[in-house]
């Protein structure tokens, strides 16, 4: 027969090495290389791996028809050192997310509505391109510039994974023209005739 | 004036580095701690960057009413290397994901349909449980017994995403009961009858 | 003839340098997904690199007549960051520790006195046993359920050592009967019968 | 007295364990995620440790008036699994390294002859740009859109380091306009003119 | 009641996702970055996990009246890939482990019989000794380095176990004296006088 | 026609994903495994990514002829979390780099001006020795030792760039010599003659 209270011990030093399962970030700390400083375990709940901010269509009236909504660590502090996190894409039809990089991650891309071209570009400068239905999964790998786009009459929704709880997003035109990236280096560096680059900055609220 | 025959020297040694966007997997090669060989570049296409094995719904005609269907790097090559891998669950009404583990890697969970309870137990044999709807996600860290069960009278849709493009799966019955784990060990081990160990070995086709 | 005062400057830029040689757990400041920050390098003495705790025999006198004695990081945080820690296993006679997994790291069992029986079931539900004498080592890879129990008439010693300062012990049976799962959730999700559920919470202290 | 041949077994058990050291790569195996497999040590020479390639000057008699001469692991084989990787850059008075981005490492930037301006993009849209001097060094993280020019009517040299062996290297220009990326999907993509994606197109070489 | 048939292919994908639960070396592929290739699961069996190579005592029958006894990859292929390693260490009256680092891993050692005095210099040119008796665990941190020696009348061994499956091991006096470094070089680099080291290469038969 | 005022939510969002593009280092926080915590992103700015403190010569004015001058992380917080550093190398004719490791990366060795001797040794003692001269290129394998000495008649410039933000630097003769490092156990672990110890022990400033 079996006594409860011999095991007891046992229970109790395996209880303290069970720090660490999960690293929930405390945002207010600062973080680091590896993440933010963990959550003190006793104040964990359930809650914390819990996230309901992307049950919601995000917004698509907008002048791109589409909208991101992310699942990073800074709204989803339970992913803090998991290596993985998430964003919505809202597609109304038209709708784009302009070229952009994810400096710290990978991303698999999830159709789960509607119809979604997506692509991205090698060093190489080889270009691949893909008509997803609902469904079908899609890599995007680290740091190359990519895109994703409506195509069909009906809205999309896309889920992207990442391999990072913090992967990072640079769009590449709010990058040269919603910035304060001088003119005459955006010319010198990217060949843009120097009136395509005010354009675009009048749009983007550029400056520089 | 630009002129395209100055580029091509830059050109070529920019294309050179360009080795390693990705590392399809070459699945006949042996693997290695890090994962499979990489396809040579030259025959990689879009193809590779694409899984529709996840598109349609698994059969819940069996004892657990439910499927997972995984898109690991054994079905899916292209995620190789990329830290990344997905799975779908399908849950008939009353389907059950038995207790299991990934033993390489965390989990986050995106239900797309349906209602679904998820759980896990952390070392410190706290019990982290929640009902989920459409669209809300749900963190399993890595190596934590967890299960996944629909609630309601519908099916339920979700995709499992890891952290490891190989994450692993054991299932604890399987692991126990379908195996040619010993009874003999069984019960010594987990204190389990040996009438409760004979009786799901009969079910699940275990031995030993 | 060399003199001294002209190393000094070298001497100190150096010194200057060494900091992260090692990283002594400071255990009151927050964790962080690499583990905890780093005791200031002028308080860290030879003390923070030694470890007696292992050295004693763990008490046997209880139901599973053994004892595992953790030297993880939260007991010897001389560990913090290296990527290694230990335990100790001591098994009477009829010892055994239950069946149990390390989420975060692989473990190499070393027998150094007695007879143990090690053995592990791999994610395709093969199973690995090993009765092993004084000085054999036996491997359980990362996240898979594994046990330790002695045979033979004499008590047996072991140290585990670990890939990981904080590996974690997820212990089946304390996850399932010792903690609050509900009865319902377990019953669904094991296929275990609810009377051979009951009992061992009767025994173990589990609620809900 | 000490007697060599008490040595000799020592000897041999620790020349045994002296594999990998390093792992020159065998840039005809089949590369993996980790890199490419190692040369057998038996065939290694001081010359594997050697790269001489970034000695002469690169030709900057192009519309760039700049060079950029890599020294990754495609070229420089012994450095395969060392997370490190060089290269040269040249330029001629109004020399410029267009707009890029390195997928798989962050970079050290060191003048070693004339002037530079350095500078890059944030994900935040923030920009960073300096002039540097020789001796002067500058931090460019991964993934992060950036460039080099010359300033002043002298040449400058710079070596770039880099965090991986092979960092990966995408010029945006090549990418938009020297690929066959559809000019529809630029202009949907960027908001660039169809008249600049032609322009830039025919000049560099782009189709589609 | 539950069917087994039913089962069957959800048995069958789990079964499908197992690969790479664990790697053990095939010794005679082509090693790379991050370990060997693995040998196919299906040949893998539970030798593979066994090692009994340190159950003997190695013969201090030599000048330092100790024996290293390595159980790293190449001996124990089953652990590749887990970040993990060990060896033995016998120590007669005497005897003693000269002045050597691992470049690549930390050790942790366990004096498991006798007394063992054991103690690294860290880079600030601390140094940190401690006399251990049975059962006492010491940190020697990667890349330092240290020395083991037995203090007492009777032998003591240890069990070094180490954070890679293939630490390397680089004897100070064996790299100085036992290689074919030109003397001038060591002179020009140790400040040794030239005798000393004529006197040391003449024991360890180094060359040049 | 764009308007900006609808992108701004988006560009809001993605701003909030920036986080973590860099991790300059808060010098006086505590540091962890990974690094130092990071500066608040408000308080970046481009001096952060910037470091002259290489520009200038370092004086060789002292016993070897040489200075090594590090920017490391405690010298160039910028580099914190980025797996990079570097170091300047002076070597006046007959100016030498003693036999030193650094535990924690590899090294990259780019000659800037004259002439450099360099070399390591293997955990085989192998012996790997090359002169170099401008822009040429050597590798030196973490944690083994090695050395850097001029050659010819003119002073040698060269660049150490490093695999870690803190690699770390072990002198031999100043951890032997210039430590507390007792006499009696350095004879004991090294063989050298008693007499060689006292007397660079008496030129080095070592005790013990």
């Amino acid at each position: 027969m079996l006594h409860i209270f011999f095991l007891l011990p046992l229970l109790l030093s395996a209880s303290h090495a069970s720090v660490n399962d999960f690293c929930v970030a405390d945002l207010k700390g600062p973080d680091g290389p590896s993440g933010y400083p963990c959550k003190p375990p006793a104040k964990v709940t359930t809650h914390d791996f819990v996230y309901a901010g992307l049950a919601a269509e995000g917004s698509t009236a907008n002048i791109i028809n589409a909208a991101v909504t992310p699942a990073f660590v800074a709204q989803f502090p339970g992913l803090n050192g998991l290596g993985l996190s998430a964003a919505r894409l809202d597609l109304a039809p038209g709708g784009v997310i302009p070229l952009h990089t994810h400096p710290g991650a990978s991303e698999l891309l999830i159709v789960t509505e509607g119809l979604v071209t997506a692509g991205f570009i090698a060093s190489d400068n080889s270009v691949y391109v893909k008509k997803l239905s609902k469904g079908q999964l899609f890599i995007l790998p680290q740091g190359l510039l990519h895109f994703q786009l409506s195509y069909g009459k009906r809205k999309a929704v896309a889920y992207a994974v990442f391999s990072s709880s913090n992967p990072g997003l640079q769009i590449l035109d709010f990058a040269l023209f919603a910035s304060n990236f001088s003119s005459s280096l955006i010319t010198q560096t990217t060949f843009l005739d120097p009136e395509q680059v005010k354009k675009l900055k009048s749009v983007l609220g550029g400056s520089g």
